[in-house]
């Protein structure tokens, strides 16, 4: 039984909180989160106990650390943690100074510990089985990535203000589908969009419909669009063009119940936000890890691969702020 | 070129004479219509010439019949158009006394004239495609047939008055169907139904919502529900469970878009009637007969199976009167 | 906390042991499964303890008893429970000899306690959505429905032979889903059917394809079409027709990814068995049980439901048997 | 009845011709193609004459020139029609050199001749009623576009040769569907692409998958995704997000069979080919184009619309050359 310690318990960590309890594999020794003043209680109910960073550090029964704290917080405890020779599980960013992002890969790469970042969507059953079947080469080789990715209403302005921004806070993951589903790595992006939804996001200095593209070494093509608004529900679909066809993973609905009336035939929205789309998607990331964890093998989402969709993100905003086309330097080292 | 006379030119007769007048192989010579005034008018703008029967059957040059005039003057026209050694198209039904309708299907043979009744329904590309695809084997051995026949909108009473009844005018086409896509003929039949949309109906003798089982010889399952009001359009379809998978032949929309909003995802409704759903069957229906005629090919639709299915009509309306099963006793000779 | 005895760990009832251990409001204290040697381990995985029924029945701080061993020990179970006061959870069916189902209904309502038996699809999202929709008059008054019922492969004849046939094992589900979306009930029922797939259960007195026809004594119009076998997997939908519209209630599938290529546009088949299709439902009619013990409020499926649905499958065979239409006569107590 | 003259008897000069005669308003007086052999007999199965181009515009009953003749021919037809005053139908494109279209625009202008460019796509069904629902206001004010533009396959290099390449001769469709169901002007615009298919395609300059972003004036945003290549049939979609919701234009499929096996369910593949695609749009262009000579009433397709739809194409090719995004600066005089 691998004993864990999580921090923050805020909306995504209450969800893995849940998940791990649902575990044969782990168990959850401490709550982290002096920012929480019911942590006591929380942690009690999931017999645990709430603690403070240098107990959970320290102590040397934790084998797991699961960071849900705020993101200004990720590096440090990737640092300590590591240090620590604690695994890791953290949610995305790294942190938003792409730096600073990078020294936590070297630390983590010096310890040598598994450290997992959560892009959950790599382990939606959607996403998987397509991946799968591109892999098996159902349409011999991808060509073309479009993706669609589109909140179902826009954030507050604070949450722009501290995000980093849409191509930091969302496209990210799109940055990373792109990644994980066509096996490539990006040469060029080009990046624009405009305040359509929110004026009030220009002069956060961010956008709310964005579009990208990216090419790769060997000519790829992928396409994303983004929005921070669909009336009719989070919509994350994407399609692969290959050689021999094509494969697309379409939006959940809650039901499959069809009406036919005067106005039309019509199904349900799909599911409105990203907490019911990747439900599933969420026991199943940490279900991987603590598999990884107890098997040796390696994990899907690894901090290199966090890196690499951040220096997306840096070259979308650059592209954006710009106006020009941008050639990708990486220097992850891979 | 095929010189043909066409009798009736209401709904149907007009689109039947449209159709003709694009075949390359047929040519519209009479056009015969007593109870129309405008009829000298309507076939000069067909290059045609209004005419009796009597001038049309002694015309020499004239090898097809077209009948497309009121029920009850189908059987006379059949009978003399037999006799002058006329091919006839004809729209169904023969006569709504099936006893007279058998003298029509023994003149025919006969006069050993070509005879081909208007069930358009097996020219639908949907429709044909579907059985071809059941023939060649896709989904292995028919097992049970589900047919969903819905009008958008119940008839006027007067309609109901003299078209023989929801079993003799509607469901004459989905006992046609099960005899065409299963290749085979009825051992037993069940029928009952309800007034539920038009009370006026049950006063004569009718009904507006009808449900039949069929069974056959072989143990062929076949349902048929039925009803006069589909508010969402007219709703032709029906499902093939085989041994190896099953076929649906689903309905058609007048356009391909997609809406969604917070209200739902919502195509167009069906095609609201039987001229826009069939619209091309009409059309495929008489290049089949003017290509027979031409290659001497036999027909699809022989005066014959409709005997056979207004006797399934018949067994219906016997069933849901007398509240039994009825066996099935073809004394037509196939 | 509602303490709960849970008889027979076979599929069932190690699928609602999991669920029971997910619910704040229940636990687990006794399993009882004679038939099973392994018990007294899989009950401590549980931190149960494996008892036998008197004992069970004697602990006073048994509150519930979900009743999920073999069909033949139910009646007994419900007799006793009953007379010991408990509440009971029981999957269907109550007794193959309705005259016995007859008197647990009978016994459970001279206890006055609450009774709840396992028609899960009640509790599908799905079917239950449609079912609210409906209520609240989207598509006005119902009018006919259809429902298709199919499993992905047949059962051995072993099952058959001691399942009490396909209109008592299947139907009986179906049964229960028109009498609780239409709320109606049926005045006349017919059934027919063949066996096509598995000659052997002909032996056996039972048949692999049915159809089944009910009218209620409103006229409504219900028609029901199962087989053992559907190659693309387990098919289960219906559809109502009302005033204003209709309903259907389509298939779930694993994914949704879609995959064109030149040999067509393709989804995943539908869920494979009914543990997977069912698999929410599952835990929902479980939650509603408990629900319905904490605050008192009555359950969804009563002991009487499975009664009705029990004489339609009465009626279903004797309709068969004799190839007639069978006049439906409760004897049950409503 | 207009007279027509139609210049160019190849694969869409016939289907012109054939829509022609099914109009009421319009008849072809001459047909003109000093390439065809066979045009004499041809003009002849037409009731009409084979002529020259001097005889056919120098002849006052000509009022409507069609002109479906080989790209390099379009430019001295257009401006030697307008000189004489005819209406004139043009297929696209003006002519390849963006100056001398712009000449040939001034030219209508300065005649004041009806002048009509093929853009039939703006006459299909499905996207003309998404046009109107979008303009209706269904989904409020549109802020992206996402065009899909597959090929079934790859055209002879010979074709891509003197066809100006894939933004030329491919984009300016999609080009045009921007403008029209935007409303909107592009500000920047940014392409790029890649040879997957046939390489020989880079050696002629040219390349087989393209993608394009396109930005408005007030900040629309429009991506463009194209492949000469599909296997699953010709694939023409896009779809508009909106600030209350999102309207899609989906494919049109042949038949509306549903297969269900063990391998998935599956729809049939998109129609094959522009051809049978956009069948429906050839014929409401050309019937549109006969009542607006008739009515007055303005084209939808005008000259102008040609010129702009092929700066965006000049601009896509400098863009991509340059790998540089694009400022838009319209010369034409709208």
């Amino acid at each position: 039984m691998i004993k864990v310690a999580l921090f923050g318990i805020g909306r995504i960590g209450r969800i893995h909180a849940n998940n791990i309890t649902q575990h044969t594999l782990a168990q959850i020794k401490y709550f982290v989160d002096p920012h929480s003043p019911d942590i006591a209680e929380f942690a009690k109910s999931f017999d645990a106990t709430a603690a403070d960073t240098d107990t959970v550090l320290g102590d040397p029964e934790i084998q797991a650390i699961v960071i849900c704290s705020s993101t200004d917080t990720h590096a440090d405890l990737l640092l300590r943690s590591s240090q620590a020779g604690k695994a890791i599980f953290c949610e995305k960013p790294i942190d938003l100074d792409i730096q600073r992002a990078r020294r936590c890969e070297q630390a983590v790469r010096d310890a040598g510990v598994t450290c997992m970042v959560g892009f959950q969507r790599r382990f939606d059953p959607t996403f998987e089985s397509l991946k799968k079947r591109l892999d098996a080469g159902e349409i011999g080789i991808p060509e073309m990535l479009t993706i669609t990715s589109r909140d179902l209403s826009p954030p507050p302005l604070s949450y722009v203000n501290c995000s980093g921004g849409i191509f930091r806070d969302m496209l990210i993951h799109d940055f990373d589908i792109f990644r994980w589903i066509m096996g490539a790595e990006a040469e060029t992006l080009y990046a624009t969009g405009s305040c359509l939804i929110v004026p009030e996001y220009q002069t956060a200095g961010d956008m709310d419909s964005a579009v990208v593209t990216i090419r790769s070494q060997t000519g790829i093509l992928c396409q994303i669009n983004a929005s921070r608004r669909a009336e009719y529900g989070y919509d994350q679909r994407f399609e692969v063009l290959g050689s021999k066809g094509m494969l697309q993973a379409g939006n959940h609905r809650p039901t499959e119940v069809i009406a036919a009336t005067a106005q039309g035939i019509s199904t349900d929205c799909t599911e409105p936000f990203f907490l019911e789309r990747y439900r599933i998607a969420y026991t199943m990331e940490l279900k991987h890890f603590f598999n990884a964890l107890t098997t040796g093998a390696p994990v899907r989402t690894t901090i290199t691969d966090a890196i690499k969709a951040q220096e997306l993100s840096e070259a979308a905003v650059h592209s954006w702020k710009e106006g020009c086309v941008v050639k990708i330097k990486s220097s992850s080292t891979t």
